[in-house]
């Protein structure tokens, strides 16, 4: 086969076969393929974009290029969770121990802080000494000790998706739904659950701003999920403010727990996170077979928050993947940041929005974030909204705390905060926070 | 400036600045800008193409890449031509030697064999010790001496131009008619012509294979000439079967000199040849201001070949050029391939057409072009049509003669042209062979 014939069959709309992409990223991995030809080939799959059958042969090369792993011993549905990213998205770290605290084992492969959203991975390393990089063995070891483990792509997973997402970062390729949908699957699928619930966001914070761009990324990725086998529930959900209060990795860490304890959550800024979040979680125990329906599960994770469980499987969950428990159970005893500013409106009236894009990467300037891949970040710092969508505010009110370690930067910040709450004179209606439901049958607007 | 963020700008459609061209491709020309970013913003051009003003600056950022000659101080309008290239094309060997016997100087750059098309420079190298080769510096030595030179790309003309090339055609990215037309038109401007003629070569046996596509380039070809104060004519001149007779580089010469020397092209498998031939030094004449029109200009080159002036100049070119004049003069000393075969028709007709891609790519199994960059030519090899379009044939004619040195490669070769050839009981209509003149004002059909 000639790479260069197959480059011009995908720039002039042609299908590709299995084996002419076995080829493709055989060749990519081994070294022979170069990055030219590989990146002009991306850029015509981002123009032409991919059939079904060739998105589940490309997620299946890519799932392959590395191990994958079998947890068929482990008795039970095992069931995984994964969002496409958003601001303040802290659902993975309560989700997670819910779950498992309702007998549904969760082996979850998470991500890093991605351009303005921030990654499960960051946040749990905000704990002191919690460790997500364990080898696939002690992986498996865990989730057969505490039912629930969370770690990041090793070597060992998808080498080849490992590879291609770096070509398609600096080669202007990662806004392309299958190659998006490939990379998300081929890393999922690798740590081995049977079933996987989406959230895809939508909206300004989110990759997919819009509701057509996320549900056809979320019947791209439930295709791709049913093609292998696999229990697949997705659901659209709004990123059009930010999710919960805290945005910052210890910041919500600090809000999670405060959650898992019962200390927030039902009617205060934090409400949007729960509703999600037992959503997910009512999700993710109905595909475990723990429940005969989404609802049902979500009353299962309801009684697993009231009962503790949830928490204690959390603790759990720090303990064994080497995190100090201390600082999770007495959150005032971790250092704070050497400073911290007050928002507060000049206007009266009803916020009518909160932009998640602008507070995503004001917190990357706080400290919060990478600007650059090798940037070490402060745990301590970022945003906490005390006022969100919808919420009456007076002139002089606090709309939200920011933290940092860097004096200069809290000026600038300060503004950026300020001008992305819109304040107008009468209450404004709220958008819907669970927008569809995809399912391998088909997508429907989400009733509850 | 940030690569991603230019190549995501092409991508969705939008227009670079001349600075930002200016920006991508002296980083890739400094080797600070990686293979893989240039072409994914190759192919992202390919889909979104270029504005004039985008292409335009792009060809002059390539043109200045390198060497741009200046030949003011040589008197009279200097004329160059291009042809987009064609199987059987031996245009240039004859309309140069006849332009500059009319008294306007032609400077010319050629290219080698492309594809199933053979190249200038691999025609003229067939003759003993003729090089192609020269420095700047002789070029422009030789130009005043005889009033003509053919020289290759060399190293000092436009060498972004040479690198690029080189990596869109591995990366499925050559048909795109900006780039080509920039890649064109780099060259073609360092030679340092006051004028040029186009001859954009349309149907089967050539790159643009619809009239709508030679028609786009030969008007971006001619405004990006414009662009830079030139005097511009082209030409739509049909290619849906060989030019002339022979295909093969001495063949080729062969044919060139017999129609110089008057002994062919008036009423035989050379007519056509030599009536693109007429029409395109016509031109060259007229915008060399030798003539007031361009029929004028084909008047006065008939005039040349009358007179065997033409064929004097070709002989005075071949001995500046280091060639020998004796096996030119001579055409019967010059070794002849080890095997020929005729190819016969088992049909009795009219020929209704002769596949030029099929015949262009039989002749490089013959050895008369490269299969691999590396392959060395035989400059003997190739095939010599004996019948063209709208000729009658009996069954047991022959349609052409093959000429190879590999024996094993004359069966599938005889068979291959042979099935080129469509006989038809009733006599064709010949499509016009010049179809379309293209001016700075516009573009209509040739109606001589």
């Amino acid at each position: 086969m000639n790479p260069v014939e197959l480059i011009r069959k995908k720039r002039d709309g042609q299908t590709l076969t299995e084996a002419e992409y076995r080829f493709l990223l055989s060749a990519y991995v081994d070294g022979h393929l170069p990055e030219y030809q590989m990146s002009a080939f991306l850029m015509a799959c981002y123009f032409r974009g991919m059939s079904n059958e060739e998105t589940l042969a490309f997620t299946k090369l890519m799932l392959y290029s590395g191990e994958v792993l079998d947890l068929s011993d482990i008795p039970g549905v095992k069931v995984d969770k994964h969002s496409t990213g958003g601001v303040g998205d802290k659902v993975s770290l309560l989700l997670a121990p819910i779950v498992a605290a309702c007998g549904v084992p969760v082996p979850m492969i998470s991500g890093r802080g991605l351009g303005h959203t921030g990654g499960t991975l960051d946040k749990l390393e905000s704990i002191p000494g919690f460790r997500t990089d364990f080898s696939i063995d002690k992986y498996t070891k865990l989730i057969k000790e505490i039912g629930l483990v969370m770690i990041g792509q090793t070597e060992e997973i998808a080498p080849a998706d490992k590879r291609m997402y770096a070509l398609r970062d600096v080669t202007a390729t990662v806004e392309c739904i299958p190659l998006i949908a490939g990379s998300i699957m081929s890393k999922k699928l690798a740590g081995g659950a049977d079933a996987l619930v989406l959230d895809v966001k939508s909206g300004r914070g989110a990759f997919m701003q819009s509701d057509q761009k996320a549900i056809e990324l979320a019947r791209t990725l439930v295709d791709i999920g049913s093609g292998f086998g696999k229990q697949m529930l997705g659901f659209i959900t709004d990123m059009s403010q930010p999710l919960g209060s805290a945005i910052g990795n210890w910041l919500e860490v600090v809000e999670s727990v405060e959650c898992l304890k019962g200390n927030r959550g039902t009617d205060d800024e934090s409400k949007d996170l729960m509703e999600v979040t037992l959503l997910l979680s009512g999700a993710m125990v109905f595909l475990g077979k723990k429940a005969s329906s989404v609802q049902e599960g979500i009353e299962r994770s309801k009684e697993a928050l009231a009962t503790k469980k949830g928490y204690q499987k959390f603790l759990d969950l720090v303990k064994t993947q080497g995190g100090d428990v201390s600082s999770v159970d007495n959150l005032e005893k971790y250092p704070i940041s050497e400073f911290s500013a007050d928002v507060k409106s000049s206007d009266r009236g009803f916020v009518s929005s909160i932009d998640p894009l602008e507070m995503g990467l004001t917190s990357i300037t706080l400290g919060a974030g990478r600007q650059k891949i090798d940037d070490i970040i402060d745990p301590k710092a970022g945003i906490v909204l005390k006022k969100k969508v919808g919420d009456p505010v007076a002139a002089g009110d606090t709309l939200a705390v920011l933290y940092t370690d860097s004096e200069e930067v809290i000026s600038p910040a300060r503004d950026r905060i300020g001008r992305s709450f819109k304040i107008v004179p009468d209450r404004p209606t709220l958008p819907p926070l669970i927008k569809y439901i995809v399912e391998e049958e088909g997508i429907r607007k989400w009733d509850g």
